[in-house]
């Protein structure tokens, strides 16, 4: 292999510990510097992507995997205002989380630092090249990334361009690095980089996902998996539950916050599922029911199999289940969800607590759609992907969720009796 | 095998679910009522004890070995007193973080609530057994328990009672739970039960930690590994500076905030170091030093070799280099050190200030001894250990470290545009 992960790795952590002294300000410059070289270059950026859009082609790729990989000048400009609104976020890096003297009159805080090198690892949207970046260098971490093969080109000329910004500006240009090999070998060895790589995030499939987080040796933030549930309570407003189920379902079914299971109380199921499914058409969305919603609804509906509870569909398909009681919607939630984003929908204010009290997610609704998991909606700014794990961070990561703390201890002499 | 993990991992998650549920009383009633059952059972304890240690001496183990896994009435009571403590802690869970209002009207809050299933590995000290399951069971965690073969039959016997007291309250007794099979197929079989183990926490030695973090597939908390330095700045009070190294060498030389490195800046190398070797002679620490330190120090300092600076001892020993600089210290121990904690001894600001600002630890210190890491000094009241990775949590680990948090949010039938 010409790639000498090792050399990279130790670049990249002398790197960041020159970024974690670089103040608010100059992190600031540097990211809109960096935005206006992308638009500067964008021809040179779209030189770099024929290339790669030539092999996608000749590769016959789908249309969809095609349109992702595209960047014209309105997506290079796209990456640019991301860069530039990550610039104008609150920096998180040395913010005090809690101060306090201790016993022995040592003055100790907890300081927030950068984690140090993040490592990403990505299919082949050439936008996430950027956004990462930008992020993780807005915390003080340096990053190492591994995009899909098949925006190896456009990568490369994109961190190409990011570099040298970094080091017109006099700041170490390792703090940015990409694998310019995309073998499966070479991937293998990067999730074993322990002693370098402080974190590694994936984003993009499921099956990516679970595949980094079976081979890692270094530490994974796991994102994205998500078989979110909407209840809708026997005291529900069945039109209020109505337009929440058909928001979280059809706004965009592709993405993980999208509601893949519908579980509805029997008392008003036999008014609501047919009211809903009417809704749902306009959409053409597949019903796919147990029993007593298939009876309810009758041919609208397929029959569900036990595969569908634990399935995200990440498309136009809504399983429905009919249940006698919360507790069995809750039991039925923490036994199948994938602990990302659930809803009640109810006009009951205590089975409103239970269901925040007791569903394990890393986001529990009540009367709102799923599909608010998401930085930018919580107000944070941006987001490097949603974590459903439940050590570091959970719910939707934005910059504090990519730094560490230290304890800084001030003392006059003390020492330990 | 006849333990089969899956169905205790299943078991552990169910009591889990019902533990976060406990309020703060019924906890703190529970441990109350766990410590006062083992001081009754007191002379149970001490039968299956004497079965481990007969094993042991047979077996020919290490005298210090022994010492640690004997159970007196004074250590039982040790143990109790431990859990009345961890009941007079602050509840961490259903704490809230933060809480705001969204640009759509969301009530968002983050919220404290527990990892949920907590594996414990450890080695054949018993008191681990119940300290581990207060502090996991405070935070509202279940915890399946891997003791060392050495200590089973105690272990199992601390596990029954702590069990009983549980099923007396009517709590789920699956919320504490051992491994009654200690082979090393099981072992790794533990370390790889993703989906139920939220997290797995090594307790032992750095050759332990190490086996766990290469092995596990569930996330990890890294802890303990301790190789800690005390740099001698040029402007620091020389006996302020002895009294800090000589504490942090020989209070408790086998923990891993003992200092097992020191630095010291050459203009008062040729002072600072006779003195301390004087006073250092008196606990009869052996000293290893550089080139520079040797000549000064003379026959009673061994040369040091490349590996000393890399070791962590564990013993009256203190390897010692002659620096030229503060940035030559600081590189130094950033390529050297654990992530653990390193102080400066000076009486320069500025000094001060860059080496709290640049050195990559849990915790840096100006003017005190690295032995103030620990829960404890830190008034956190009890610890499970110190982490010394980035992720989730850095430095001494409190009951906040075994939580982790969820988003709750409460709207009026918000979807998303």
């Amino acid at each position: 292999m010409t790639v000498d992960l090792v050399k990279m790795g130790q670049a990249a952590k002398k790197a960041s510990y020159e970024l974690g002294q670089l103040s608010t300000d100059e992190k600031n410059q540097a990211l809109l510097k960096m935005a206006e070289a992308l638009q500067d270059k964008a021809a040179e950026i779209m030189e770099a992507n024929a290339l790669d859009l030539d092999q996608a082609k000749k590769a016959d790729l789908k249309a969809s995997f095609v349109d992702r990989l595209v960047l014209d000048e309105g997506r290079i400009e796209g990456m640019a205002a991301g860069l530039r609104q990550i610039a104008g976020l609150e920096d998180p890096i040395g913010q005090v989380d809690r101060a306090w003297v201790n016993y022995a009159g040592l003055e100790i805080s907890q300081r927030r630092v950068p984690l140090g090198v993040i490592g990403i690892i990505y299919e082949a949207r050439p936008n996430v090249t950027v956004d990462a970046t930008g992020l993780c260098f807005k915390a003080g971490n340096a990053v190492m990334l591994r995009g899909g093969k098949e925006a190896l080109r456009t990568n490369i000329k994109l961190v190409e361009i990011l570099r040298s910004v970094l080091t017109k500006l006099g700041i170490n240009p390792d703090a940015v690095q990409i694998l310019t090999e995309t073998s499966h070998e070479l991937a293998n060895e990067f999730m074993a980089l322990t002693g370098y790589l402080d974190v590694l995030i994936p984003r993009g499939s499921a099956r990516l996902i679970k595949a980094v987080v079976a081979n890692a040796k270094v530490p994974v933030i796991e994102t994205g998996a998500g078989n979110c549930h909407i209840y809708v309570d026997a005291t529900a407003d069945l039109e209020m539950a109505a337009a929440i189920v058909y928001n979280a379902k059809v706004q965009r079914p592709s993405v993980c916050n999208a509601t893949e299971k519908l579980l509805v109380h029997q008392d008003v199921a036999a008014e609501f599922l047919p009211l809903l499914a009417a809704k749902l058409a306009q959409a053409s969305v597949e019903l796919r029911g147990d029993e007593q919603a298939c009876q309810i609804l009758g041919s609208s509906c397929k029959a569900a199999t036990a595969a569908d509870w634990d399935t995200e569909y990440n498309d136009y398909i809504l399983a429905i289940k009919v249940v006698s009681s919360l507790d069995q919607a809750i039991d039925h939630i923490n036994a199948h969800n994938t602990k990302h984003s659930e809803a009640i929908i109810t006009n009951d204010y205590n089975n409103s607590q239970a269901f925040l009290d007791r569903i394990d997610a890393a986001a529990v609704y009540v009367n709102a759609s799923t599909r608010f998991t998401d930085g930018g909606e919580f107000g944070f700014g941006a987001e490097i992907g949603i974590s459903t794990q439940k050590l570091h961070a959970r719910g939707p990561m934005g910059l504090r969720e990519l730094t560490s703390t230290k304890y800084v201890i001030r003392g006059t002499g003390q020492v330990r009796k």
